[in-house]
């Protein structure tokens, strides 16, 4: 099918079948955000009963990286999207092969899934990131640690997120080790960003190139995994605005459509350096879902579906926390609490850690 | 089973399945609210496919007094509830004698189906209604009328709604062309109320008594069916304070659980009277879907599912417009339009009247 057939398909008619990829707790909201907008959905979900799937006229039951199932969910839907980044290349331009468009754009993912080609797009584009170096064996991490100083963060190359797959190298003498932890596989040392703040902006592009970008969020990371997110982040208005031209220039370098998550760090001399981003609805937008008119979810269904973009302002301060694993238990005493907005994920088992549910508490702007 | 160890069941904890009988918008937009909570949803539906099945786990087809299928679904839920008043009370009981919990309370249903009942029930627990008399034939109106004055509203006993089965009678001589035309049933004359204004009030109340009422709205209704709700209403707040006392005596008379919606007459001497009640989520309420912290669904979901009701204030004031018939295919101009918020039912065939979907519109109050 050409482009123009693709695109004279857009805006998508309430009615008609929004597919996504993930059957995650992103795949869920996105279902539900949906829902509202008299959309259908099938998901593609690793197991039946996903947390996205219960909500979601049809769950295709497959892997991720099974081209067949990605063609059984394509095939019945109007659009594909997705929750989750490591789909491969291979399967998505089998699904363009097929006729339908996937949002975001398949170029987006490849990039997002190489964090050597994340980085390079980036600095290319005068989006400052740290400094970097490939690593494509341990012998290579001495010389970068003497460019980068250290300590310096090993990560692989694909894959890994929530603080997986990276590792600290705090001098030369552990090279070895480092590599083996990562499962030597090919990587990148990233300089130690010497940052005050972790940041995030949340913004969506549409396929015309217009872009709505919530105000940014301040996150705080445990152990690598997200625990908070303040939104509005209290900022001074250059902050601000390099926030919202980052996430512009990014979108629009990508010829992006849809919602992207893109993590920062504030240095202490007030540059902002893009740690990463993510191709998709991201944990540190969850408090859109009570303090803005069209939260992420739905911003990402309008971008994907053809719409016009929702106003991304904040009506109110949010307080995002997550719920780490057992702490779902404490259920009771959230939704006792008169300010706090309880989103649980239908995950059917608790594991040390697993993102179980958040929690909005909402203050006055 | 016991009344104790029913109560003991609650609160439901995330993961538990809440039945919906009834497969309608309103079971969709609970079963949306259910998901937010972490909650399964299962639903019965008298077609596949139906909006509320399309967002949920699991979609029993069947009719609504088909006790079998009600059955069928209180087998896989731990609390059902409904979306549709209508149901045959036999078939609610059949449900408790499995074991399962309703709420609203059947009694509140069987007061709710006879419109004789319910506003001899409302008087006498000293809520106002308009004068009625009770007509078994044609030659009951005359007398009737008589005493209420005409015109007066002929209406079916039960069921019908939307300004079906219902039909005004200028005066005598129209008795029996109006008992036939609403099909010589069972019936009420009700005096024409001489309201200045159309108001409701949504609230909800917990097994434990505890109520959360929503400020009141003003609707307009055209041809019988609701067209639009503006909320907050702007009331002196003796007739805000009146509105309130009737949802308290009302949930408290009925020992209620979950939301109800009553619609009251402003008169233009200042009083309020109840003209009916519904022991469900009310399409007057939908304006809190964008209005208020916690929805009137997922008010009701926690009602009925034992958690503690939320703050029921308004953020902000809502022109909610239904979307009857071929008025849904504005979506691409109202999805365009920033301060309204589009809600779509994912209805496959639009009719004449029909409710598609609705708007909440937005204002600071």
């Amino acid at each position: 099918m050409t482009g123009e057939a693709l695109r004279s398909r857009f805006p998508l008619p309430p009615g008609s079948t929004i597919g996504i990829v993930g059957g995650g707790q992103l795949g869920r909201m996105l279902a539900l955000a949906a829902a509202r907008l008299g959309f259908r959905v099938a998901v593609l979900a690793r197991e039946a009963g996903s947390p996205a799937g219960e909500v979601s006229a049809v769950e295709i039951v497959g892997a991720y990286d099974d081209a067949e199932a990605v063609a059984r969910l394509a095939a019945v839907s109007d659009v594909l999207t997705f929750e989750f980044e490591n789909i491969p290349a291979a399967v998505l331009s089998a699904v363009v092969d097929q006729g339908v468009e996937i949002a975001p754009p398949a170029r987006a993912l490849a990039v997002s899934q190489d964090r050597v080609e994340e980085k390079s797009f980036l600095n290319a584009h005068g989006l400052p990131t740290t400094p970097f170096a490939v690593i494509d064996a341990a012998a290579d991490i001495a010389p970068a640690l003497e460019r980068l100083g250290a300590p310096a963060l090993l990560k692989t190359r694909r894959e890994g997120y929530d603080g997986k797959g990276q590792i600290w190298v705090m001098d030369a003498g552990e090279a070895d080790a480092a590599f083996a932890a990562i499962g030597a596989r090919p990587a990148i040392l990233e300089a130690k960003a010497p940052f005050v703040r972790e940041l995030s902006v949340i913004a969506a592009r549409t396929r015309a190139g217009r872009v709505a970008a919530y105000p940014l969020g301040e996150n705080r990371h445990e152990r690598g995994v997200l625990r908070a997110t303040t939104a509005p982040a209290s900022l001074s208005e250059a902050l601000q605005a390099e926030g919202l031209r980052i996430a512009h220039t990014l979108l629009a370098a990508l010829d992006y459509v849809g919602v992207i998550g893109v993590e920062l760090f504030a240095l202490a001399d007030g540059r902002l350096l893009v740690n990463e981003f993510a191709p998709r609805v991201h944990n540190t937008g969850h408090w859109t879902l009570d303090g803005c008119e069209v939260d992420q979810f739905e911003q990402h269904i309008r971008a994907v579906a053809g719409w016009p973009l929702g106003p991304p302002h904040a009506l109110a301060r949010v307080e995002m926390t997550n719920l780490l694993g057992a702490e779902v238990e404490g259920w009771t005493a959230l939704a006792a609490e008169p300010a706090a907005r309880v989103w649980l994920y239908g995950k059917r088992e608790v594991a040390p850690g697993r993102k179980m549910g958040h929690v909005n508490r909402l203050s006055p702007l």
